[in-house]
């Protein structure tokens, strides 16, 4: 039997670095267990085994969060992204949650169960219905007794708080992090603005995740700080960015980029652009550490590896990484070992070894690329149609 | 029990495409089961479930070949790594066979042997070392009964005709693969010679792997087909090139960019560099058409999937991926859902998303960067004395 | 004898566009006459004939003003910067008059006689003595009769505020260029407290010049506006901004990129880049639209030919260039006539050729690259430490 | 009176650098008296000081070699362009003399007459026909009395042997540039081999200019040097290239780049690339060593302050001009001060400024992007059958 671990709000109390776990479905994905455009989670259930070899290859890089792999895993969001494996939401949270616990057991981890913005809340479905989906994943994390609960990624803040409240009920610790930048929710709700309401909703925990890059991230979370500290409010603060570098997104982040889901390797942060993430993020004053989309165990590692000083631990994982290319001291060719040096990492700017790409791309326009344009215009009118009408129900009812 | 599959050289008579697996030291680097700078392999004895659950991701993706994880598995290479685990290399070649045989029985696949250049040839020791060293391992080999064998990364065709020969001694099919881009082998030995001199060695199929991008490797595989058909001879030929873009490298291939090992990623091939590699291998008449260093489970799929056409089989991961992205026809945003389609993703050129980074780098000088000349001189110094005494020696020896 | 010609004012009341000159000292430095560093205009004096030919090719581009080249023409800053030929400003200011007239009198242009920021305001010589700098300047303007004066190229407001009002005893119409962009001066005053204090002392014409790129320049000028709007002033507005590329300054504009002033040539901007500019400016409701640092002949007549709708005259020099590229439907090859047509151009995003090159520098630290930063050291502290006195002494002086 | 001057073949034959002019079609389209398409040379008639101005700039800089401004000025190249101007190529060449010869007495140049390749020609007129073009040109350079006589940008060898052979009956010395890189003529025929049959038609000095950048040019001109050498005769040697980098052209040279004419301001090259090109041609042994399309005056100041060592001179045009950047060490920033040093400069590798361009573009494909290959598709089919009647046409003619 595992030995009673110190709770998440423990920790935090305590100024502990508490370093979450990487991106789920994007590491599936290249692994061969979920489908890009559902994004759904069916893999607790079917392959179990890939789930929990995934799970302990964060906790081997100190990873001291197990997040369920919960993720659009509702009911309404399986239906509507065609389940044909006809596996109810039960079955699938059921399962994440064992698999979490089966790995945090095995090291310092804490399981938290996880809710996600729904397709019922963007249909305009009522309060009352939204409410009731959290409210059906919830009790499936009490039952099987999650250490505590983040709502994550949410675009509307107005979900995220029913989210909150919802997961409130249950009397564990709730965190709250929305996929959103600098320039706030998709209702134009500034960062700062949005931390207070999930504060106020309950949250001791709050922060961004996915959607943008890190230095971004952290920049979202510093102005979330400032609105809770002008409100005289108190909180945590979490940040789980990209692993992809997005100096080129608008207000929705990395989906309206031309390259996702199926081309972003070129932005792939290295491990010494995580020591910079992990260190600039400590700097901000967030102690709940980690990663969404795009990050691998390897990433993991490095924000573990950084704030080793003040965690005092290293991961088991750097048995084998050697800190900042140390383990290159017995390449075979000299000039290789010349790179076991932590200037040499910490300056490279490394090449695209693309010369026929830019730097950037063009997001405006739907993300489409120019030479697009003409074939969608169809398209884009239904698009803007619908994007318009989501935008104003969701206006109307929350001025109403 | 498995049923009897065909053989290796039984499908390539037949004009079968054989599909490889991907890199396993640079995989397992980063979920944290192999140190950059050794690469060494004690993994499959270590942690056989992390090894086993990369092996199937590859079978999964319509991989034949389970090659077993013995790269740099010889003594004297383990010695020279400072092998602290006190592994012996016959322990970790037999646990690799026991591995990929157990995946390999999952599916429609074979086990493939391999040995790779050895510190003894390097530093010099006689030929009857170094063929001694191959020795062991294929006793290995031959007791696990794999199905076939691979002599794979020798930069000097010297050391691998030597690999043939004791590998034909078992009897099973001998591939014979070559770390080498189209200037040939590190005495300046031409891929068309290489490839002769392979294939009089006993080597049914030859090609190369690793050290450059795809393209390169097929241009070297090209010449290597030429050099052997117009010595009148007969071969199979294979390629498992890296799965980073190498335009800017020079003879040395990948080692010697500034960015290797641990700043790749901007260089890392998205799926659709994969169609267009696989296409092209194909074009160019190798049938034995797989991955190196840099290539995980996606990339694999990706090669899958293009010659599905010409297999009739599609990889069981291809469940979790539709075809040029048509898994995001169920996409939330519709201008998501508007990338649905293979010429969308035909002509993507991916931003790097790194202004500050050049899209190409300067190799010579020993891979480092200048700003580090002068630190380095000394080192240098050593290591051009080291690297002449080293080419020196053999090239007295193979003009001998 | 020249008809009488509109006045600046009267066009400007008049809802006209005038189209300004290109840039003299970069222009010059290239055919050489002029020093990189000093910056200071001999060239009238010393080489007429050169300077006439250029000014000639900026009327041919259909420029309406022809600025005296008396840019650092002040007494002070050619002492400052080693008048070795021992010309008096007054010679230099004379002749660049007399030059400026002698080209306006060849078609429908105005001569205005400029100023620019001075080293006695820099190293805190008193406001008199400042003033009487500008005074000095100014009489050569008024014996020679220029058309309209301009106050150019300040850093600080204060300065240019002082040249205004000297400048305004001559009767003329005068006109204020800050070279700053949208973060405001080097006191931190912002563009549009900038322009409401010029326009308070007396200038009719406010706007930017120099430092930054032309949407940098006029994104600066639209908050000039703002600024001068919501204070309830009117005034005309001027942008005059470099021909260079510049998404990587900060407030200090091109100098501190670290390829100022010999390596900009990457950033050149294209004359399709300046039909944006153009138009861009006209939205914007600045009808004084013309190029300082960097701006070609041809640069001005790409100008010229997108307002060619709203001036309805096109470019003398036009003989000599079909629009968008017509002139291409003569050429030999025929893919080369395939570019004869503005879509072609309107979309192309020029490639650098420099695949060892990245798109963006990193001017922080003074504009010096890493790599010399120890070497710097020494002289950056003498550096911070002036530069440090000289602010804190404008601070005490412009709170005084 | 001009003292008599050392001709061309005294000072190659004494070792002497023998520094060329720049390129007049690109830095007059420019400055507003060429047209891009045609760009045939009527300047000399309608515009003289324009074109006195920009060759006395070079004059300044330090040519030894004025060229007469007759690129294309022959009868049936004027007459091809639309020459609406009714001056015909006599008029034009005598002017071009003319200029060529008052600026060259004005310093130590000498006057080139100069032919270039002819429509005739490439609509496969016959031998005579082609000849008599020739001819008429050089009656008019006979009758002014040039220095020498150059017969430059030709794509084929054979055509460029005819010119050669006309020359070479006015007794004059004779130099030879054939726009090519390293893949030889538009008939495959390889640099070394077109440098024998231009030196056995009689040249005396041979090389490459235009079409390429400089490294590709000195590349092309080492490859000519071995074949001369190779085939036991001697020659001196010349080079002319483009000041724009084409890391990415194919065999026809820029003209098929995207970017080919109006979007080349990314590839310009810095006045250091110039030091570099300067060296390298003078290691090479090249000891004519010029400018074509793209060279502004400093370009060649550059070429002649790198080699004002072996040569013993430095540019007059270097008053105004530090070397490697010692102009800066009166700057009023300290920090750009700090760029007064060779290193700084010589180092440097330039930003972009456009995070939006990629490093190389695609040529192939007739040198159309992508997006406009369907609207060309039409015209494609015909240019291809135009080309291939051409080559056919060419072929037959050269095998007969």
């Amino acid at each position: 039997m595992a030995p009673v671990k110190k709770g998440i709000l423990e920790r935090l109390n305590a100024g502990e670095v508490v370093i979450g776990d990487g991106g789920f479905v994007f590491a599936l994905e290249k692994r061969g267990y979920v489908k890009a455009g559902p994004w759904t989670p069916e893999a607790s259930v079917t392959h179990p085994e890939a789930m929990r070899q995934l799970q302990r290859e964060f906790l081997r890089a100190r990873s001291n969060v197990m997040q369920t792999f919960t993720f659009y895993a509702s009911d309404d969001k399986l239906e509507n992204r065609g389940n044909n494996l006809k596996l109810t939401g039960a079955q699938i949270n059921e399962a994440a949650c064992d698999l979490a616990r089966e790995v945090a057991n095995e090291g310092d981890a804490l399981v938290a169960g996880g809710v996600s913005q729904t397709p019922s809340y963007l249909s305009c479905k009522s309060e009352t219905e939204v409410r009731a989906i959290f409210k059906k994943q919830l009790d499936v994390f009490v039952r099987k007794n999650v250490d505590f609960l983040i709502a994550e990624y949410f675009e509307h803040v107005e979900e995220a708080e029913w989210a909150v409240q919802v997961l409130k009920t249950s009397g564990k610790p709730v965190a709250a992090s929305l996929c959103i930048g600098p320039k706030g929710d998709m209702h134009g709700v500034s960062p700062g603005e949005c931390a207070v309401r999930l504060v106020k909703a309950g949250a001791q925990i709050v922060g961004v995740n996915c959607h943008f890059d890190p230095m971004t991230c952290v920049e979202t979370v510093k102005l979330m700080k400032e609105g809770v500290e002008k409100a005289g409010l108190k909180a945590h603060y979490m940040v789980q960015p990209l692993a992809f570098h997005t100096p080129d997104c608008n207000r929705q982040g990395f989906i309206d980029l031309p390259e996702f889901p199926f081309a972003l390797e070129p932005r792939i942060l290295t491990r010494w652009d995580m020591h910079k993430y992990a260190r600039e993020a400590y700097k901000a004053g967030i102690r709940f550490i980690g990663g969404c989309c795009g990050f691998e165990p390897y990433h993991i590692r490095a924000l573990a590896e950084e704030l080793a000083p003040e965690r005092g631990i290293i991961p088991a994982g750097s048995e084998k990484h050697g800190m900042w290319g140390s383990g290159l001291e017995m390449h075979t060719k000299p000039w290789v070992r010349a790179r076991s040096r932590r200037e040499y990492w910490e300056k490279i700017l490394p090449a695209s070894g693309r010369p026929k790409s830019a730097s950037m791309s063009t997001p405006e326009g739907w993300g489409v690329t120019k030479g697009d344009a003409e074939l969608l215009q169809h398209k884009e009118a239904t698009t803007s149609q619908e994007m318009k009408h989501v935008l104003e129900v969701q206006k109307s009812k929350s001025t109403a």
